[in-house]
């Protein structure tokens, strides 16, 4: 990374009406991070100082978003959709100053890594004073191409406007393009809109460039970074690659995925080495996986830390705030939700622990239930360590139960339970000698008469 | 389309034995809809005014689904299995006053679309006696090729019998053919079985159309459409192109798909545009699910409506009569059945609601089950709008909970409970200090006189 | 088959660094078998008649599990890595007394097939004295190429040392080799270190046995079944071949997969014709399904028989030792562990049966629970043929519920139930009017209060 400054603008006022959808384009999101996030991102691991993002009119929820995944960027809205160099200019605040660096990216890019940008900003350290990024198409048809003179770019040409023998290169144009800081203004006041839709284009600088003599060049970025979201079949494609991404980096590191396709990452999952994770476990964002875990199949984690050596799943749901210490046991048909669950300590099956404090070394029955809603308010569950809660127990919280507590099989816990002791709330069984016989009888009788009656 | 009439003749009387099933291989299924069910449907989109079905001795199962699927149909039994033609034959009956369109499909090819039957009707709209539906095989080995004259088809050369020349012809043969109606019976009837198997061969009309001076087409079509289905791993593969169908289809209505290659659809799946299916979700048959609703992971559909706006998921499982009003909320390891549940309501977790209503706005709480079946029959349980059931609750069916009424954590419910009233059905929790202690040392002092004792 | 006699030398030594796992790199698994189990269960079925394993020093694992895997397989440590032919050599005591075949495998290759292996012992049975595995590759830079004369092999030529000529073959090495045993030995003993490594290449004997006027060959089996695995991106890869394998066997022998890409199987899944597998099922090792069972979506099974006629989830979990005679039903958040479930009987919903025999005909309403743990031991529950257990019912064990026993809904059964009685163990409902009603004002006022105070 240079030491040069560098200031990213990031177009993000398109509509995106292919996408059918009533969220702005850039909203849309991969693996739970919107597209516009992926963005910022990268330019901010590529060492960007600012960022200035372009935003449509009508777009107050984009604009908060940007503020949230990016304090530091500034939001400029282009009023009227006149084309990128046009949006750019929306950004004229941002450029008052500039002296190294000026790239123009897109918000709906979200493949783009920090080397590719690190591409273009190599091409401006070396003298360049506009540099595009090109790809190779493997098929070019519909994207402007890159004519080349040597090292030079002397024309972005449209499709339309291509002879045969252009037509044939495949050196495309991928729209993101670098600029020599205090060239910038001056170029995109010179460029017009004296084209059939009357719009301003940002491409249009490196015909201008060339005529004042300034160096332009191209530089070639891999076409599966470039790759635009315009409809909802795309995203998916994005989203696909973004996984494949993380599936090969979390290998790579040293996480076994029994079936990395079925796996699924958010942007900010972390899992750490030597961590087992099965076929078809899920991940929303917010959770961490620490060594020597096993995350089992089926299995979905949101805002969640599971701490080393646990076991979780299969058919596991960790919610929000849950937090296992190293070596917990979380099994199949449970749910944990904002609950910390010490170290060692077992929740095996058809269980829901909410709002709660689970002690090290305890052990939950089949069935159990924290009761943390009342109707009213939610409220807290705290067992103690070393506690025994038996099957099918329903804790009404708010409840305390002490170290070392044991609560009898099918017991209804509504008071506080003292360290050690034994609580029962259950009635005891009644057994009516062949009485199932006689229903069975009568039932049959009853169906018999029915039948006659008919 | 056009006006001309169309009799659509499909041949369904394989036996399909490779499939290795007892099972008529048609009546296998795509999509959750038989491969049989498909071509009806095909044809029916394309303006078929009838059709008949041609189907194999023994297959009474076939005949009843024929019924079911398309009542209108016409079922004809192929006593022998002598050849295409020979079943055409079959069919007589529904032959005997066609005027237009005749065109043979067949019954183990559920991809073919609409447009391609159209592609042979227009054939014969355009003045053709006879049009072939051909495909451009990736490889043609083992098809019979489709030999061009300009325009003319001349005829259908089968691989065995084709000259080095002939075998280079990736034009090869669908199966799919159509006939002005006046000719076919004449052309089959001129049809003979001087073969190596003895059969009469419907391809064979093409030579006989032509040396009677008939206009004899073909028409391309995309291979991917006419795939037959032979052996299990070939349906599998239609399955597969039928899903990726369905999928695309899907997005470009507006429906975002997290992980498309991980939601799998039933053959009359409606969702609406703005919802939002995120991993692994599984339609079974007879599902609808209406706008701005998301289904989350590891959800499990049949039978069901999801109203707009409402959230099942993950780990859901909606069964038939599952009918959810708008905003909904239906949460982890819950099981819905034959239930009404009302604008709002909440059944977020490990519950069982069978043979139900749940009011609007009600809150079904953790662990709730509705005992719907006693041993003998089937009974409804009926939960007033704003109730509260409190979690690991009993409701012994039949039952009713007025409006508002209020479930305590842990009762069993019997008897009916009026509106809002609060009802609690538990033992009261007794506390026995230190035992849980004494138990750990009783059972540490067997265990070690155990030991001692071996 | 021949008759000769046939000795397998297994080189896993290696530490497999580039996975980055402190297990040695054989014991990693594909299909549950570990990758050094699949080679010795291909070399049996090929007929060998002992396996000799060459491991490295501390790899005291893995000689227990080899001892596991083929207790007739010898073990031979190879103190320092110095390359294959000293690893052979490692193995020397199992070479005293070969007479005719010997081969030379590796560890990390577990798709290796016994019809591959069988190319090369047909080979030597035809005369061949050393025998190289070759491949045609795809991409042949890296591997060494095959040089051959007519039939006979010439030289193995590394990647570095080729010329442009040499580069140009695609007939690789395998580095799977075949040796008449009496000539292995003496070979062995003549390779050299001098090479930039100092290391004894098994491939020099190639041009070795040439020098002697032996007769060397080479026989092409498929790339896709010598893939080595030194990452964990290899192994997962090989993990999908695997799957694919058993996939495509399973539909070749009449088994329905919906979507054969998301079931995965363990390398002794038995599954039987006329199954239907839906989408997403994982099975763990050591289970059977038998025919005209329907295992539904999202279903994990391990250690478990299905049989005839059952039907299994969505979302069910067998564990080991869970045993479902014919005609069992199994439902949606069920767990089944260590348990007989006899003919036709039905656990449908939210239930978990561990350590337990559910009679014939019995039905287990939703939410049941078998306590089967009561923290200091593990008891049994014997629920007698055609009894009726109600929902939400909790079964301590150990307990004996005797034949069409019939338990009320929402009960605790700590205590034995004869034949044909009824358990009932729950309070008696009691309906407090209007307490609801009050409950939500005085929530409602302390509320205002609250913000009033504020």
């Amino acid at each position: 990374m240079t030491t040069r400054s560098f200031l990213a603008i990031v177009l993000a006022a398109g509509l995106g009406t292919r996408m059918r959808s009533s969220l702005p384009k850039v909203m849309h999101q991969v693996g739970h991070l919107p597209l516009v996030g992926h963005v910022l991102a990268t330019v901010t691991a590529a060492g960007a100082n600012r960022a200035a993002v372009v935003i449509g009119p009508d777009m107050p929820e984009l604009e908060t978003l940007v503020a949230k995944l990016s304090p530091d960027a500034s939001c400029h809205e282009q009023t009227d959709r006149l084309g990128t160099a046009h949006a750019v200019l929306a950004a004229r605040p941002a450029l008052a100053d500039v002296s190294d660096d000026v790239l123009v990216l897109f918000g709906d890019t979200p493949l783009v890594t920090p080397e590719t940008v690190e591409l273009v900003r190599k091409e401006l350290a070396e003298g360049a004073d506009v540099a595009v990024l090109g790809f190779r198409a493997a098929n070019p048809f519909g994207y402007g191409r890159l004519l080349m003179d040597g090292e030079r770019l002397t024309a972005i040409r449209e499709e339309k406007d291509a002879s045969d023998e252009e037509r044939k290169v495949a050196f495309c144009n991928s729209g993101i393009m670098g600029f020599r800081g205090p060239h910038l203004l001056s170029l995109l006041e010179a460029i017009g809109n004296t084209n059939a839709k009357g719009e301003f284009y940002l491409t249009d600088a490196v015909e201008i460039a060339t005529a004042r003599g300034l160096k332009v060049t191209a530089v070639e970025g891999d076409e599966r970074d470039v790759q635009g979201v315009n409809t909802r079949e795309q995203l998916s494609h994005c989203e696909a690659v973004f996984q494949a991404r993380m599936r090969k980096d979390a290998m790579e590191r040293g996480v076994t995925l029994l079936a990395p396709e079925t796996v699924f990452f958010a942007h900010d999952t972390r899992v750490d080495a030597d961590v087992t994770l099965e076929q078809n476990v899920v991940f929303g964002p917010g959770v961490s996986v620490e060594s020597g875990s096993v995350i089992r199949a089926f299995s979905h984690l949101e805002g969640a830390r599971v701490g080393a050596g646990s076991t979780v799943g299969p058919f596991a749901r960790l919610r929000p705030g849950a937090d296992l210490s190293d070596g917990a046991h979380i099994g199949n048909f449970v749910e944990i939700k904002n609950a910390k669950v010490g170290e060692g300590a077992k929740v095996n099956h058809l269980t829901y622990i909410g709002d709660a404090t689970v002690g090290a070394g305890s052990n939950i029955g089949a069935g159990t239930i924290t009761c943390n809603y009342d109707g009213f308010g939610k409220h807290h569950t705290d067992i103690g360590p070393g506690s025994f809660i038996g099957s099918n127990s329903t804790l009404v919280a708010p409840v305390t139960l002490g170290k070392g507590a044991y609560v009898a099989a099918g017991s209804v816990v509504t008071e506080p339970v003292e360290a050690d002791a034994l609580v029962i709330g259950r009635a005891r069984q009644v057994i009516k000698r062949h009485r199932a016989e006689e229903l069975r009888a009568r039932f049959k009788a009853a169906k018999a008469a029915k039948s006659k009656g008919d």
